[in-house]
């Protein structure tokens, strides 16, 4: 059983790391498409074909289940994705992070994402939240400076808490329900997020969400010691900080592939 | 005559803007690489591919000239560019805009290059300033969330002027004798970064560098009605903003292109 998982860079290292921690018996591929990374701000058509990509080239490989980490990817492709992939399944971050807000959420109360323009132009979580909650009103907010923040291990409180002020401002007024992080990036700023949010807001982190389906679906993976591999259309010296950060179990074997 | 332009993305339209000033005779093409901007992150054989791409597209639409508007792909792609598109004459900024630096400095204090992490590492403009001036001391400095921060348009004053700061607090002393703005976003920071310097300072913007550089090689074109084409390889409604920033007059006629 080998899981093949694919984001637009590092960030999607996450749900890797989400996955191997409930599931160490499954085989993981993990491919990081850095040479192409970021997909937030890029039309619907080339992430789309990106996203086709990525998920042929984890076929290729022999993977038996297709996870879509990148968040816009998710909200462009998984359509495209799960029709050229069929029969094998596929599951895309947007629709398990809106599940478990949806769970989440209680009675009353906006639901917020924050994501990338890509994300949130897409308005893949409106659909997708809005296929369990029909009636509840959803927020959205594109956080194009909390990628490089994160990637940049931003040193300065003030300059962080200003950007995320800026983002979360308006948005805290009525008194929000959830929080769903619609970026792979993002769980890493959830302690300065909760900061600046009303005590006790469920705050959504997508790669968790993700995990906790896949469990689900394998059970007898959960014990066991499986194979992790990395791999990345750039050179992955350029990702050595972001693994080191996030996964740093696979800093001894990751490899520079090209896509068909 | 026709001068082909390229860069990772928008940023270059301050190259075509300034050529455009100067020369209004000649007829420009602009390829902007949407579809995988920014190359500022990427590896050095990664960008090198990118730049080729790119100038071999300029050169099979007929360009009589090549401009390498990103900092990025000038510095890891000069000279390949340069072998392939011979007998082409290829224009890298970092060089023009070194040359311009070299001749603004005066005689002492060092040279502050502001630039992304990919131009920063290629040490292209260390290597295009000590063929000037070879005992001067070149102090670089990597800023990765100016181009997100100009890409926003960032209302916000204390969290620009924290970042800004963040970047040049420890440059400035000794004083600096000139500062070159290595990344064709950064123009558009320029009256923010000379509150935060040292009164006087130059500033080097590479855009008017590479445009005074063509301006003496082709005088004929400084008169005339030059015909304009922008291309990108994303959708160009993605850019739509930025374009409507730099070169409004660009908005009526921007084409999605494949490259090879």
């Amino acid at each position: 059983m080998r899981i093949g998982i694919f984001d637009s860079g590092v960030g999607g290292l996450t749900v890797l790391a989400a996955i191997r921690r409930r599931l160490p018996g499954v085989d993981l591929l993990y491919l990081g498409d850095t040479a192409r990374v970021p997909y937030g701000g890029r039309g619907a058509r080339t992430v789309k074909r990106y996203a086709l990509e990525c998920a042929q080239w984890l076929v290729d490989q022999g993977c038996d289940h297709v996870v879509i980490a990148c968040n816009t990817a998710s909200a462009y492709g998984v359509e495209a994705v799960r029709s050229a992939c069929s029969p094998l399944p596929v599951t895309g971050v947007v629709f398990a992070g809106a599940e478990s807000a949806a769970s989440a959420a209680g009675a009353e109360g906006p639901i917020l994402v924050l994501a990338t323009r890509g994300t949130v132009s897409s308005q893949a979580y409106l659909r997708a939240l809005n296929e369990t909650l029909p009636a509840r009103q959803i927020r959205q907010r594109a956080c194009p400076l909390l990628v490089p923040l994160v990637e940049e291990g931003w040193p300065s409180g003030d300059v962080l808490d200003g950007v995320i002020d800026h983002y979360l401002s308006d948005l805290l007024r009525p008194t929000p329900a959830a929080l769903i992080l619609g970026c792979t990036h993002y769980p890493v700023l959830k302690e300065h997020l909760a900061k600046r949010l009303p005590e006790g807001l469920p705050i959504i982190d997508s790669s968790e969400a993700i995990a906790e389906t896949l469990e689900a679906m394998y059970p007898d993976a959960r014990v066991g010691a499986g194979h992790t591999r990395l791999c990345f259309t750039d050179d992955p010296e350029a990702s050595r900080a972001a693994i080191q950060t996030i996964y740093p179990a696979g800093l001894s074997g990751a490899d520079q592939v090209k896509l068909a």
